[in-house]
């Protein structure tokens, strides 16, 4: 820096020339003091350049005892769950006094692979918001599902200077840390500081082992006592509020006094509705506020806990030289976004959205090739051979039993008619058949089993986002409707669909990957509604998300039994199985 | 790392193989969780394995439910001040629980320049204790004294490579800083994520820019309203309990449990006599928790705090891949040293102190050289012409008011007996002479002054000790026995002496730079004790400590009238004034 600049920001921070903007009679939030206090504060050049008092500045805003509150910082959250371009995301969360995330882009990588994480960093690159990314470190998640990836620590490592990269995504295979897999060491060995952690139903012995690799988060906590095991190791718990997994009412309990400095909020995964119905970070801020948190408290989580944790210098709080970045709030309890600001530029004021021009997407959208297809390779022949006790017109099968609100499934057995020698669907058991067709290398693998609990009586539904490999997934009662629905997911190029007989009845194109609209966030939203409901037509139980629930039918990394491109997968022996006994 | 080695760190970690040490039985303070709990704590080379379970280690001790602490820290101290050799203070601090401390090798530096920061880090770096260099930033303090050297951004930079560097010391010229000058601009962008502040009276939007210009942490808070004030911008607030500045319980109502996280502890000077009879870090935890602190609160202060504040990653916790560097008590409030371990190594048992080699010193005993000397530098002419007015045997001069208990002086006016034309002592208004001899370049430049209330009726006190320059000072009723304590000063190489009329009735050599001892610290604390108490028989005030203050009266940057080689200083108008009015 020139002498002159120097002095410049000192004259700045003295209060002793003109600045941009001060903010005054500001009641701030000081996450650094842990109290409240009225002030003014200056900006200039998109900083913070102090508190205290400046005569002169270009805009002066008087603030009348308004709070100011650093922006939030979501410290782990994946875009693709939100169905919504990085643009649209961003916009959103902007809108909720989000100013910072940590996005991990392992579902568009298990489909694009380094074009995919490309690509979520050029859309962020003009945003006025910090995406940091962190690499996904599990591409492809298991070994028993096709992928449209493999990413070693060879191909993330091409992504290391960019600026916006700041470390290596959940290490979701613990036992390749813990066990010292050969590809994982080279991963756990890549010159970054922040390694994101996952690590659900890890032994507390192994605990140490996964922090002394270096990976010191984790937000997979579901009860206080994982989080206190966590927390006596080190490690930063992040307390998850997502549209699936819901963990921050159960882990408050945990959090103290003296162990709140570790403790930071994330989303990890949510929904476009449920983001523009209830929020991001500022949900999860008023969830714990109305469970009775100190305000303070859980704005010190928001924001500069998960930047220490993260590693984020200068930003979540309001300090000289930190970015200024900020949110205004009349009511600190009720904690509704009045405006947001950006390096000291206003963004979004009463939940408007800014708008942004997106990134070229055409690389992204040719991304579901089924290879050679036919609907034949829908049906499940009964074995009758093997089976010769069984009445000849039922089979004996394995069945996926889909829980509510749980993304965990029972390993079922049930008796199914068979015709011709084909296994059939049962609507009076409101027994589906499910498929997972690899869409990325055009293999032509197939997976087919059976699904129970969906509540589907007829018709087919569909859809390319299948954590984690992204094959398309499809339920059904009958062969010829669930192949429409996978001819309609080819079509769209990717999507979400519902068939009932020959009538495509809903759809929501995912141009983008297969997992992502180009449409805007509000759009999505109301088509998706409209969807959910259609499926209530189907058949479909009220207490299950049934795109939610398909998305998770297919990883095979959640117990008890899930179907993958290459059939179906017992999660606790983590091996393949036959779906007919 | 190679794979093996990875594996083998999993393995140690997880508990599958044998280990160095497993503590059984251990009530860990856990600093992370803000808890105490009983677990095992497993050890190998050096660092925590994990906590949990152990099966199998070469040594295992049994705790039987005594605590187990993480080595303290002292985030800023300056060895110096203890007049003991690098290795002896290490020693002593490791008998007291501290295993890391941040020094400011300042008064060395300003005595030998970058020969006296080589010799701080060559004698520590065999020691088993966590010694971090902070450069010394002021070196010369001011512009109205003369130093050993004159340090730049270029000879400091010279040292940034070495691993016990870590950042920059107390930057005192906070106006250097917030007034930009060049000089300093370029120490504060030497690249270095740590530079330690001491700014006691900077204005408070003068505190923006100095956070702004990099300046984190702060030592020099003596009220609640100065650390408010800095933990509001985001600094990390040191809490200072030292021999001569005690701040400690004047801070502690400041500290809550939304901002102790910012909050650390210190000692920044602490003579041997304090550090042998009351303790070091330990006896400040001591100290806060009398004074109704939690004790788990004060020991994360004690640690954690103290290693984020400065960036100091793998120390101050116990956790997998920390440094296993601890403490066993067995009462947590009584807070008694039992055993101290630096890399899992015990140190030292019940207060024992560790024996460890020297570094050579002969290149630093030349440290005293007065150029030419003459006792007549030490008379003081009255002007006679200049104040007709004024009876002719008295002179109206400035004298030093010493304070009880402070290192603030009054500026006062004295009338003083003229004989021969120059002024004499007053024993009678208990009114000494001062004089600062340069004793670094050889210049012959003395300042000579007045000094009241320290108490002396007879005899000279002289050191080599005089903060920040460390020229000769030395205090008496007589140029015959001031002359006699010069010389002794210089025969020793540097030290304290006493001289009552042609005796010698007591002396302390330094011969390290004219500032630490070669002895160790029990014999220097004893014979200090014993010049205190001869002190007393030359009149020297039972409220005064005669060596502190001699060695701050020639300190021109704490207030009001200080006298250095180059003469009295005015030090709020920071210039040059006349002793003789």
């Amino acid at each position: 820096m020139s002498m002159s600049s120097f002095k410049q920001r000192m004259d700045e921070a003295r209060g002793l020339v003109k600045i941009d903007l001060v903010l005054r009679r500001a009641r701030l939030v000081n996450v650094f003091s842990g109290e409240i206090h009225e002030t003014e504060i200056g900006i200039h050049q998109g900083y913070f350049v102090g508190i205290g008092e400046f005569r002169d500045a270009e805009l002066e805003l008087d603030l009348g005892g308004n709070y100011v509150v650093p922006g939030l910082i979501d410290g782990h959250v994946h875009i693709e769950s939100s169905l919504l371009s990085p643009e649209e995301f961003c916009s959103l969360l902007l809108s909720h006094g989000v100013t910072t995330a940590v996005v991990d882009p392992h579902e568009i990588a298990n489909v694009m692979g380094a074009k995919g994480i490309q690509y979520i960093l050029d859309s962020v690159e003009a945003l006025p918001f910090n995406a940091y990314v962190a690499l996904p470190s599990c591409v492809p998640a298991t070994s028993l599902e096709t992928s449209g990836a493999n990413l070693g620590a060879q191909d993330l490592s091409k992504f290391l200077n960019h600026p916006r990269v700041i470390g290596l995504g959940e290490v979701m295979d613990f036992h390749g840390v813990i066990e010292a897999h050969p590809a994982m060491i080279e991963k756990m060995e890549l010159p970054v500081s922040f390694k994101d952690g996952h690590a659900p139903g890890i032994g507390s012995q192994d605990l140490n082992a996964y922090y002394r690799a270096g990976i010191h988060t984790e937000h997979e906590c579901s009860t206080v006592e994982e989080m206190r095991d966590r927390l006596r190791r080190g490690f930063h718990v992040m307390l998850r509020e997502g549209s699936a997994a819901k963990n921050l009412l159960d882990l408050i309990p945990a959090v103290t006094a003296g162990n709140s400095g570790q403790c930071l909020l994330v989303t990890d995964d949510r929904h476009p509705t449920d983001l523009i119905h209830e929020g991001s970070i500022d949900y999860l801020v008023r969830l714990a506020i109305k469970a009775g948190m100190d305000p303070i408290q859980v704005i010190q989580m928001a924001t500069i806990n998960a930047a220490r944790a993260i590693g984020l210098p200068g930003l979540g709080a309001v300090a000289p030289g930190y970015q200024a970045d900020f949110v205004i709030l009349k009511d600190l309890n009720r904690f509704e976004i009045e405006e947001v600001y950006w390096r000291g530029v206003k963004q979004s004021s009463r939940g408007e959205r800014p708008q942004f021009s997106r990134f070229p997407i055409s690389g992204l959208t040719d991304s579901v090739h089924l290879g050679t297809w036919s609907p034949s390779k829908l049906r499940v022949a009964a074995k009758q051979s093997l089976t010769p006790e069984l009445n000849s017109e039922r089979a004996k099968v394995r069945v996926i039993g889909v829980q509510d609100h749980s993304l965990v499934t029972s390993a079922l057995i049930r008796e199914l008619p068979v015709i011709d020698g084909f296994v059939q669907t049962d609507p009076a058991q409101k027994i589906a058949k499910i498929a997972v067709l690899e869409r990325h290398q055009g293999t032509g693998n197939v997976g087919v089993g059976f699904v129970e609990g969906l509540g589907l009586e007829r018709g087919a539904i569909a859809s390319t986002v299948a954590h984690d490999s992204h094959n398309l997934v499809v339920v059904g009662l009958s062969d010829e409707e669930m192949n429409l629905a996978i001819q309609t997911c080819v079509e769209m190029g990717g999507g979400l669909c519902l068939v009932e007989r020959d009538q495509v009845i809903g759809k929501i194109p995912l141009p983008i990957a297969g997992l992502m609209t180009d449409q805007d966030a509000e759009a999505v939203a109301q088509i998706l509604d409209g969807l959910l409901e259609k499926a209530l037509t189907l058949g479909i139980s009220r207490n299950v998300d049934p795109f939610m629930t398909l998305a998770f039918l297919s990883l095979p990394v959640i117990p008890e039994l899930k179907l993958t491109d290459l059939g179906l997968v017992d999660v606790e022996q983590f091996l393949l199985i036959e779906t007919v006994l």
